[in-house]
């Protein structure tokens, strides 16, 4: 596929962009897309993510600034909003949460078996940090009417997929605080909060899974369309930005070639 | 709002548009919206509504041609593919279907108390016809690979509105046709099959349901964004016809507002 | 597993059991199972199927009359219910719709094959006839208060599963009759109405599906519990007429050991 | 309604009841219903509730023993199961989760400004206590085969319901739980996990929640069998510890007069 055409979805729209960490970051895809359609942006990520990633490359290639916060600090989210609206001189028109760690996979402990520490930790920057977002844009009043807010998930929040562990349950609650903190803003703001679920991506976070490559395969047989790669989503979330998704608002949106709504693929029953 | 913009998101995209009747019908503002982002595309609609509606003044804005088919008819159906591809020459790359009539609401005949042969015309029209054209457009390879086929659904598909009677029971089968053809289209021809579940619409067909208006008022109000107008639907379909979205597929998108994961508003509870 | 114990659940509660046609019917287990319950029925079928099947076997063994009825011809259903209640000196307490036709899958006719007159046919047995008995049942006044109604789903409602056909958008659509009647039974009449997404159970009508066998083993695998059997199904369905259940209404009740809720299952993946 | 009957559908069957605090409580009902019908049992709460609330009284009632428990302690948790297998002298087959409580809701922060001190502890108490029950009981092989695993929750986990503020995203989270544990009890253990998704119940957690009462009046309105009572929800949840729901698992279980699939009522559009 070409994605070599620009549109001009989001020209004028400024926003943040939270957890680009290298060239397989769904976050860095959609920044090289929103890039591409004129939009402008601060790059966001934790003081270590900066520091060992490739963060600058994309600054540069992007013509973004970058600015370290850790999302679970509400000390930090202060400052990145602060210095975004100074920066940009105004309001924001989208953000986008592509934030997941569990230290729980990480250890290989499986479900049964999981640490309640790692799990507050691996509970509290995967979801929680979409909720402490959402409340410092709130209360900075950061976002335009009409505004955008965006997460990444992925299908393990609604049926059980082992090797996803403690992250499945975390997805659930990110989904949920979508649809709640989503009525608020869709109230009091006009500004719709949705996410995108999406195929399974080989990122750095997936790679830190058992069993991820043997999924993958799974994952591609099953959906009539293949997986939908990091490209594919970020051009995907360029229109749930654009002013032309306006009331598209607290849903969780399957982008996956079909594998959601796929019981069985007949090439897989042979 | 304004829709002034116009992005060129389906340049060079030729498509078939069913069921445009005068200037409130979703399909007519989709005709709109596509010409403005560059496409060219076929209107069609039954010889009835041809005769009754606006189409030609549709026809001269968009600068389409007009062939009468009725949905229902597998010959009809033929030759209106026949003469798009002949039209065109060669395949194209959307659908939207945009069709649906249940006697028995205009009747006023009660759920409990359907006639089963205005059932059985209702399901033909406004579920059937869409696998009709599917299975024209498959047998005649008619679509390009990465089409995109929508069709219009209500989320009383899935939750009881009383007064959308049997239209419910189609709009259940027609989200399930999305899903079982969307399968093949997706594993032969990387084709994508959707719906759209949109807010209601004081469209023609609407003006028929009793209560319509009372619900309207209730359906804006449970709306965190109000609901979506037909313009709006149309910005949101030229999105799936888009190359942007190729991997979304046997999905029923909900672009209502917010209503459909609503529980309850605040203001309606005083 | 032991299903000898008898708990009396259905003790003085009537009802109608449509669709036992020989000892692998789902239908043919409910009615073994009420009986146990000591509950008292009416048993019914087609004339056709009475003939070739051994419903009169059944009859016996549960100290049943059986009454001979298309459920597709409403002046059927009137006698029925006029004989039943007459048979019973009163009303009713539950009723099973257990009937699912195909043509399509019979001929082999792939999904964009379908033939339109037996789509249309498959529709009216395996759909309509759901309404047509509960529109009998409503006109009659034949439930009493608290009743139950239950019919025989499956998950390919909701995803693809190719094998399974058009049927798989009969189901939609009775899984959708389910809630639309479901509404007005409640509020009227205090009776519930539920569909049983029941795991594939290799009945008459299952075995002329092509590639049941394969699926059978793939179901299997892939649900936590293994597939749930026709005697477990009837144990289901009782608790469903009990006394027990009577605040769950117009729901699909996914009865397959887990099936539904499983995205992947460790065995699948090797 | 008369729920006199006895049916002997837990003769011989142990379990555990976390959370009965008054008359009021649902698992206060679950443990009288669960009485009459031949089960034995453990109740357990925190310290705090034992102290205030009227468990004493239940335990006479129903012949069961106490044992106090912080369910969300690991500790406790341990000495709890170890202590009611040594009460049983063997394992057990049922578990009963009905604990809930947001500090957010009795403070009266609205959810776009909930404090995320008290966000962990909730999360903790309704949540994650889930997993640690099931945890213990898997670490210390409490269950029997075929036993059955229930917790309570709330339609607000899947649409927004603005006045259950924070608790929505936990029950959300329980929800995943029961998916992502169910898996593996079901394919270890053949054991079942479930909720229960009951109408809104005038329990003591309930009295903290603001705007509580008109809701109430709501969801009576809106629900075609009248909201479900907590006497409803236990008759239904001896229904699942019962040999008759055996592959039952993975699910979300409405229990709520028809409510979750009602998008209107013709009776709140005047």
């Amino acid at each position: 596929m070409s994605y070599d055409k620009s549109y001009n979805l989001l020209k004028g729209k400024k926003g943040i962009i939270f957890g680009a960490f290298d060239e397989n970051s769904i976050a860095w895809k959609v920044a090289e897309r929103a890039y591409k359609e004129k939009a402008s942006f601060v790059l966001t990520n934790t003081p270590a993510s900066l520091r060992v990633g490739k963060i600058q490359e994309l600054s540069k290639k992007t013509n973004s600034i970058v600015i370290s916060a850790d999302a679970t600090s509400i000390c930090d989210l202060n400052i990145l909003f602060e210095k975004t609206l100074d920066h940009f001189g105004g309001k924001i028109d989208f953000l986008l949460h592509s934030i997941a760690m569990s230290i729980n996979i990480r250890k290989k402990l499986a479900y049964p078996s999981l640490n309640y520490e790692f799990l507050r930790k691996g509970w509290e920057i995967s979801a929680v940090s979409y909720h402490k977002i959402m409340q410092t844009a709130w209360n900075k009043k950061a976002m335009n009417r009409w505004g955008s807010i965006v997460a990444i998930t992925y299908i393990a929040s609604q049926r059980s997929f082992p090797f996803y562990g403690d992250m499945s349950d975390y997805k659930s609650y990110l989904e949920s605080i979508t649809r709640n903190f989503g009525y608020y803003w869709g109230v009091k703001e006009k500004v719709r909060v949705n996410t995108v679920s999406q195929s399974p991506s080989v990122t750095r976070s997936a790679k830190s899974i058992e069993g991820f490559d043997k999924f993958l395969v799974f994952s591609e047989k099953m959906s009539p369309l293949g997986n939908a790669t990091a490209e594919d989503c970020a051009n995907y979330i360029i229109t749930l930005f654009s002013d032309l998704t306006r009331k598209v608002t607290m849903q969780n949106l399957y982008h996956d070639g079909g594998f959601s709504n796929t019981g069985i693929h007949e090439s897989t029953l042979i």
